[in-house]
């Protein structure tokens, strides 16, 4: 069975989104059950990263929303209008919903998904938050069992990336921004990032999974990373903490203890907090959970390759209903297993990797040499070879390989440790390449 | 409808299964679907921390995978038999099987899935890798339009533990062991985690997962840290790295490229490298995958609490399915969204967080006093009160409240402003409490 989806815009995401369609080798299998139909665009003409054959492309995106052969609709524009349109258009023709687009699901979720309801579509959006960072799937179906306290992210990649370099360099807002600009960090209006408005949409949306009602987008308390200063960030980092711009949903923290606090502001947070490490264009959530304690979720915020991946598994959930419910109704695939070969596994002597090890040898000259030589018989190239100290008489020599192939480290450890002026090998430790 | 349930073992993951079970209040609502039928225990006469009915307890386990009334399992037995035998039997009996026994699945995996798969039923495993932290359903579901590269992961807490100390101790191996044991950080017979065992079972599950085809367990290459010494950690942390205990399924690093690596050993990594700072009993799993690039799963990989949330969250998975299959085949709860109150969200005055704040005052005799007064005045305590510098001829001051209400302090600033003295406030930030 072949489920076909139509995508609204191909700009970056969508062009990445498309990549993985079309790729589907080694990834999941029920890629191979999905068709692009339909791909609506501004321009015919634009030259494009991807080949679509050419009656796949459309400038009239109500074509896709309305065809009756489309099972599911991704929608990629972004921004308000016609985007809400569009998908409450595509949900009264009972097409499945795909987005990214995190200000229209913060403005509008409710009336988006009372019309999903009623249609019996899903409205997916694991794209909105947190780039390829599973975390709107992980909220909904691997914390069910928790009571929610807290939700803290860094949840925009332009700003951290902007605290980070003004963190690192000294260096003040302003500058840091026109730089940020110069490398396509942060767009030539800057306000939805770095007022903290992007922020604000997305931990809406993440505390109405977290908190298991809807929010209105207007309660996010939102401060903006412009007046935070060189001079701030030097005296925090003197006082122990860096400074983040968090999205903050917590069950706790007002007087009033039955009310959420929302808020989006920078903060100082302790260098030693899990949040305070991620740093660029990084993007990292914490949530805290009775009785699961502290999770936290990292990896790229934005970018055309992390959202498609998003954007594609949220696809594959549809389509591995749609499929499923025709053949096999007690079976989700993508929760049951299926695997029917075996992984071929290459031996531990094949291996490429870094190696340390540590040497006791006797204080006689010429050994480095003979320690280098034995190396060399087997091709093992040094990174350095260093005595370190001395240990009971003898000299205590670490050496530290560039990339090698297991077997010829072994089989030159083998030889190394026949010479007579090596007295014991206590450490053979891998280091991650 | 309510959904029928048997757990096998109560012991700490089974009583943290239980008491979630009893307390759904602020959890999902699809808990209040289920009923603990029948919970088997060694003896009826254990002395146990949560209530539950005599008639629910029974040694009698064949009972419990055979009951008609059950529709899920949940094996908390841990250990291979009779975990295998009896998972194999309630299969038998088209119960699905919610299961933390990753000793079971690494070994007996296929054997498992092909009788569920036979009987229409899920093995769901959550809880068996990383502990609280959702990582099966993410490889599962977030990352199929991926081609997984490589996961790597600290997966076992007892050993992170052990060698964490170690780093910040300086101390041996033998002697952290001794210490771990005390506090029931390590087992009486710690072999299955120093060794390696534990880890090797959960990256041979993890690897299934994301290279899509059956591991065997013996193919995982495993070396555990008995042999790790203080003076390698202390020589490693001269050579800018930490050693920590990683588990591997890395598509790449063979001579052989069609193959995986799967390897568990003691590694020195960089750093900076996202896992370095991974410490203590948490778990962190790294997963690379094109086009996501890099993402990390971070928790505590153990204990009831985040145990048992993964356990109810797969048992949470099946009943949402089962339920709604039943009445509304089209959408799955846990898939689509149904709130239908909102959010009540306090304000920002009721806030309650501490405050770091910066003022540009006149130099003049008694402004610390003045500024200490006017926070004391509305009931906000300070942490600390520094004059930190000199700008354009004004003292500048740096103070860090306690925990304190927003609107109190915002009302000490406007009194604070009107001091003749103070010329600026040009930073006011908050502090994660």
């Amino acid at each position: 069975m072949t489920v076909k989806i139509g995508l609204l815009g191909l700009g970056t995401v969508g062009t990445g989104t498309v990549e993985i369609l079309q790729e589907p080798q080694g990834r999941s299998p029920l890629l191979k059950a999905i068709e692009i139909k339909a791909v609506g665009v501004r321009s015919l003409d634009k030259p494009r990263q991807v080949n679509l054959p050419p009656e796949v492309l459309t400038t009239d995106l109500e074509t896709i929303v309305t065809d009756p052969d489309i099972a599911i609709v991704v929608e990629l524009m972004g921004g308000l209008e016609p985007a809400r349109s569009l998908i409450l258009q595509a949900i009264a023709h009972k097409k499945h919903i795909v987005t990214a687009n995190k200000a229209v699901i913060a403005r509008y979720g409710p009336e988006i998904y009372e019309a999903a309801n009623q249609h019996g579509v899903y409205v997916l959006l694991e794209a909105a938050v947190g780039g390829g960072i599973p975390i709107i799937k992980p909220l909904k179906q691997s914390l069910g069992g928790n009571r929610i306290e807290s939700i803290v992210g860094i949840l925009n990649g332009t700003t951290n990336y902007i605290l980070s370099r003004m963190t690192s360099e000294g260096a003040d807002f302003d500058e840091v921004l026109t730089a940020a600009q110069q490398l396509g960090y942060a767009e030539a209006d800057p306000s939805a990032d770095v007022d903290g408005l992007d922020a604000a949409d997305k931990i809406a949306i993440l505390a109405s999974l977290g908190f298991g009602g809807r929010v209105k987008r207007e309660d996010v308390a939102c401060e903006g990373i412009r007046s935070v200063s060189a001079v701030d960030i030097a005296y925090a980092d003197r006082l122990g903490f860096v400074i983040k711009l968090l999205a903050i949903a917590d069950g706790n923290a007002g007087e009033n203890s039955e009310a959420l606090q929302l808020r989006v502001h920078p903060t100082l947070i302790a260098k030693a907090h899990p949040l305070a490490s991620v740093n660029g264009v990084y993007n990292g959530v914490l949530v805290t959970g009775d009785p699961l304690g502290q999770v936290m979720f990292y990896g790229r915020g934005a970018g055309a390759g992390p959202t498609a991946s998003a954007v594609v598994s949220d696809v594959i959930n549809i389509v591995g209903i749609i499929t499923s419910s025709d053949e096999n109704p007690a079976l989700d695939p993508l929760l049951s297993c299926t695997h029917q070969h075996y992984c071929q596994v290459s031996s531990i002597e094949d291996l490429v990797t870094r190696f340390y090890c540590r040497f006791l040898c006797a204080d006689v000259p010429g050994v480095i040499g003979h320690l280098g030589m034995g190396f060399g018989n087997h091709g093992v190239s040094l990174e350095s070879l260093v005595q370190i100290g001395f240990t009971d008489g003898c000299a205590e020599i670490v050496v530290v390989t560039h990339d090698v192939r297991e077997g010829d480290y072994r089989a030159a450890l083998e030889e190394i440790s026949q010479l007579e002026a090596v007295k014991e090998i206590p450490s053979v430790i891998r280091v991650l390449s």
